[in-house]
């Protein structure tokens, strides 16, 4: 069986092979991927073409559990493709932090309850056979869309993934920048007002990016706004009409012209223009990167977050910085882990390199 | 003649050595500094140890003018440490911005008007026939306190210089984060405050943390505060008895009591704090620095942004972060172009490396 390389089903994949792994609270993801960033699919019995194989972490059954959970998921993923672990290079696992990539352990993540002070892909690795690299799921992203989406041919990224939080990863010159304390690229939580009443976020800090633009940012805002007047939206009726407001409907009643709605969105696209900003004037990469699910708003979110950014940029990084969503999807996390172990370990790989190489 | 390297007298200076040029829009220093990071020093004839000459920038006399009083300043100071041209390696000129340092020119800086597209530091090279490196001068500063400063024997580093604006460094493994546009650090433009009537800059963007926390923007804040209250203060007989309300006076006044001065000085704080934190928050650095001549107030203002970076960061940044003074004063800057100048050119120089090789 000759596996196929996804998005590209013409090109026949090149070897080196990687495994990412993205773990996450509730979903592990794990996928083979090609030294060109593709990921290697296969057709599942009801016909579709699948790229990875997604199951339950069951992260309270514990870190031992969890860790024999990843090792099945990604010898289920490699064996859906053809290959056999002999044919892998190495491992990569992005899994939430916080964490130590010096000492390559989680040391406590929020979503991972009891999963304490753990060496993670080590572990991985050490049951499957192969060499290993952990990362920070958001850096892990980011390091996908900059090898094999939005980023791919360019040479410095800043990912903001919107969700429950913000999540960001960045890329200078080919490499994840990881920080000294394994804290770099943690902008969700950058301070964007200064007031002493500015939002809170669930870390107890005030005032962050990711209090006011993530997607329980946004729904906050919109409920708020709700409570202080009387002024009629649609929104005023979806919680009592038995539905849940969402970052979703918000965007889907501005859509539809709701005002209340529609201030909601245009003051969501400013603060995730200052975060674009903000970053511009730090890191002033080629391109600023959006993902998560509130990207599906599609280009009527995209193009008010431009126009803010060419706003509140100096003029030259307004003018030529790349301001775009991302183009991998949920994919990002296993093929950025892939990807990281890519450039830990393959021999073959010129670039990009994202980490230091790590014993196997 | 045995030049002797500054500021430990008695250690030989190691070669080779690097000629360092800082330019302003007023002043032109040039210095002669040893592999070691460390400046080269003569007796001056009123017998004070000097380690720079500096002389005006005649800005306005126009660019030619100007790259024949940076080549003066140069060859003085390698003649005054008793040296020639051809005991010197390579020479590095920080600059005013906008820049393209791709390019390796000046566009137009505001304090050098007229100097337009000029490359700058090739015309100095081969007027001085050395090779030559441009760089921004706030990142040259930020490098100097990198190389042979408070950053010495670390990794990374931010620094924010605190003037008439804020300007901003940043060291990730040794190297200056310069950017895809040349305007990587452009840090004293990041957003702080999303209010639409937040404070403006002289770019004309809003909410900036050099609109806050510049010595511009403590005076501006200060002299509203004066107007806005008739609360009895210092600062208030300043101006009406012909001082000049300065952010030297408003510290100066906080030290001794006076508690609108002590409210401005503690806004200042936080508003630096933040800076540092969104930085810690992005880079995570080893240190970050605070210089420029508002540091001269000392423990006074360190101890109160400090106490702020704790309260505004995540636990590990803001535990492990060191938040501290700059040591060279406003020597940082033709210390840190001779830096870039060895990262550029010395072959002998294993770390560190801020850019990349260029042509003589």
């Amino acid at each position: 069986m000759i596996p196929q390389a996804n998005s590209m089903s013409t090109a026949t994949p090149r070897p080196p092979f990687f495994l990412g792994v993205d773990l996450g609270g509730t979903n592990i993801k794990a996928g083979v991927v090609d030294d060109n960033g593709r990921p290697l699919s296969w057709a599942a019995p009801d016909g579709r073409t699948q790229s990875c194989v997604e199951i339950a972490t069951e992260a309270e059954k514990g870190p031992e559990h969890g860790i024999q959970r990843i090792c099945q998921a990604a010898r289920e993923a490699v064996a859906n493709v053809g290959l056999t672990l002999n044919d892998i290079q190495a491992v990569g696992v992005g899994s939430p932090g916080p964490m130590d990539l010096e000492a390559q352990i989680i040391i406590n993540p929020y979503n991972l309850p009891g999963w304490l002070n753990l060496p993670l892909a080590k572990r991985v690795g050490e049951s499957l056979g192969l060499r290993s690299v952990l990362q920070n799921d958001a850096n892990a992203a980011a390091f996908g869309e900059f090898w094999a989406g939005v980023g791919r041919g360019r040479r410095s990224l800043v990912q903001f993934t919107l969700g429950t939080g913000i999540g960001c990863g960045i890329v200078v010159d080919g490499k994840l920048l990881e920080g000294r304390h394994s804290h770099g690229a943690e902008c969700g939580h950058i301070r964007i007002d200064v007031r002493p009443d500015a939002r809170l976020n669930n870390t107890g800090l005030r005032g962050s990016l990711e209090a006011y633009a993530s997607a329980t940012g946004v729904t906050a805002r919109a409920r708020e706004a709700l409570q202080k007047s009387d002024e009629p939206s649609a929104l005023r009726d979806v919680e009592g009409g038995g539905g849940k407001l969402t970052s979703k409907t918000i965007f889907n009643a501005a859509k539809e012209g709701d005002a209340l709605a529609t201030r909601i969105v245009d003051e969501t696209a400013f603060y995730l223009a200052v975060g674009a900003v903000n970053l511009m004037h730090t890191i002033d990469p080629d391109v600023v990167v959006f993902s998560g699910g509130m990207i599906n708003a599609g280009d009527f979110l995209l193009e008010k977050i431009r126009k803010y950014v060419v706003e509140n940029a100096l003029p030259v990084p307004g003018e030529k910085t790349l301001v775009a969503f991302a183009q991998l999807g949920t994919d990002a996390g296993f093929i950025g882990a892939a990807g990281c172990a890519r450039s830990s370990f393959a021999t073959s790989a010129s670039s990009p390199t994202s980490t230091t190489a790590r014993a196997p």
